[in-house]
């Protein structure tokens, strides 16, 4: 059987475990130039918590009773399409389900002698991208300025501060355990980082350790922290808006000081991207990611949770920050 | 004697007439290479009321005591200075007073043939500038697109409507009179405005008016406004940020909605400017303001009032949306 997780219920705030439900069904069978796919990695991500809500966001939302959506690794285990053969590694939106049927549109083959598979969903997939083009062509820092990511111990944020640091610039990053802030710095270099959950004043910690301004701020989170940073953004600043997870799972739309004076008066700019506006140029940014990792100068972490059944529970954990590194769901042994 | 007006007292939210001084000192020599100017006009804009706060926001605040800062426009009446002669008109930033020493920084001479020189303060000064760059460097309207431009009847508003016509844009204005939106509408050739004192909900005005979104946004005033604008934003929208006058008279910061994740999900952009970053390219956009002008492609409006002791009662009635046109206050005859 073919074992999924469908949408219950909208969530009311955080989402429960309620709002899922596992459901199975009879593994499809793949009709003419179609490929049949077992589902090897799961990978949770923020996005879909706006899926979960009923307002159309990035994309439109997912419909009670539907399979969640999300980016998955599998293996071809029967192919009537010509380009894909029994045992091909391949990624695409399979969605949080243990089998999938594709005709090919969106499937990417993955090569397994590359790197671990697994990295196709984080630091060689959409994160890697996002991090990527969010920082090159978004937010495009200078050598010596300073850059501050909020949500940094995500896989976006890591591999942005380890892009920027490759590219001269000063990174500080902000999460949500000590121990994640032990990772960016010893492990990946940062030069500061600090825990928020241990602060309660973000404008004085982050004036602290950037006295000069803030030249580029790589927002994932939003909230209380972006409005710290703001008050700090220095002259002629550049914003890549990533993420504002800490606005999805609210019950209410929460209200903050107003922002836009801050751009005005420092000439600054704010820009909203998503990756997809760069997948013409995803083979280049992949190839350069691919060299960074091999080269040992993009390092990552996962945090990988065994059997669908367990994705709801990881997923409200990373909605959470309790997960250090990629989140991931094993479903099947490659 | 040079009539001066100084800042007496910083404002609590709207300026009040108290706020300022009226007193009298001796005209100045000029010495070794300075010019006397006597002045003839006074520009009244919104961005002195920031000055007028305790706080560094553009340029330092004008002090306790000091000449209120403000551009101007004048006749050299006596000149030591190998560049300037008795009679030339120039503009520069002269301040609220009558007479003023130069010693030629800033100083900008007029040419009275090619146009009124009143005009030096508004289309062919800054406000025309500033519309000039931030519609067309900033916000980069393309063809066909829609474009809300706040404070709209205002000296900068006007003009870059006008810009934006010329342009191909569909422009939407927002004013504070009946007598403005007509104006707007009839004269300037806007494609539609609405009064936002007669209408209570800005966002299903603005969502009629702009069925298919907003794709420009050009901001004069911020607050309540610029919250429905955003909520309306079409993807690859673009905000110019060239004013915030709604928040710059509040006692209090004011909180709303956080607009960021408009910019997220409509991956859009928004930018603070200041016109002072173009300053090389003045001559070029002056050029291009003037042929607009005497083509008659560009229309202004001015409200001129009389004597330097009415300059507060004016700038406090511009505040309020009480003018029609650039305000300008003649202390001189030419």
């Amino acid at each position: 059987m073919n074992r999924q997780i469908t949408l219950a219920a909208r969530p009311q705030g955080y989402p429960r475990e309620s709002d899922f439900n596992l459901v199975e069904s009879p593994i499809p069978t793949p009709g003419s130039g179609r490929v049949l796919i077992r589902v090897i990695y799961l990978s949770l991500d923020p996005y879909m918590r706006g899926l979960m809500s009923g307002r159309r966001a990035y994309f439109p939302p997912v419909a009670i009773g539907d399979v969640m959506v999300g980016g998955t690794v599998g293996k071809v285990i029967q192919s009537n399409h010509p380009e894909y053969a029994k045992g091909d590694i391949v990624g695409g939106m399979f969605g949080w389900q243990e089998y999938a049927v594709s005709d090919g549109a969106g499937l990417r083959r993955i090569d397994p002698k590359v790197a671990p598979i697994s990295t196709a969903l984080g630091v060689l997939g959409m994160p890697g991208l996002t991090a990527y083009f969010g920082l090159l062509d978004v937010a495009k820092p200078r050598p010596g300025e300073t850059i501050v990511i909020s949500g940094a111990a995500g896989a976006v944020g890591a591999a942005a501060g380890q892009i920027a640091k490759m590219y001269g610039s000063r990174v500080v990053g902000t999460a949500g355990s000590d121990a994640k802030i032990n990772y960016l710095v010893k492990e990946l270099g940062f030069d500061a980082a600090f825990n928020y959950r241990s602060i309660e004043n973000y404008y004085e910690a982050l004036r602290e350790i950037c006295p000069d301004g803030i030249n580029v701020y790589f927002d994932n989170v939003g909230g209380a922290m972006t409005d710290a940073v703001f008050r700090l953004l220095a002259p002629g600043a550049r914003v890549a808006v990533c993420g504002q997870i800490s606005q999805a799972n609210l019950e209410q739309p929460e209200s903050g000081p107003r922002l836009l004076q801050y751009l005005l008066v420092r000439q600054a700019r704010a820009e909203g991207f998503l990756v997809t506006k760069f997948a013409d140029r995803f083979p280049e940014a992949l190839q350069q990611l691919t060299e960074w990792l091999l080269a040992g100068k993009l390092k990552y972490r996962e945090d990988i949770v065994d059997g669908i059944e367990n994705a709801p529970r990881a997923f409200i954990g990373m909605l959470n920050g309790r997960n250090m590194g990629k989140q991931l769901v094993k479903l099947s042994v490659p």
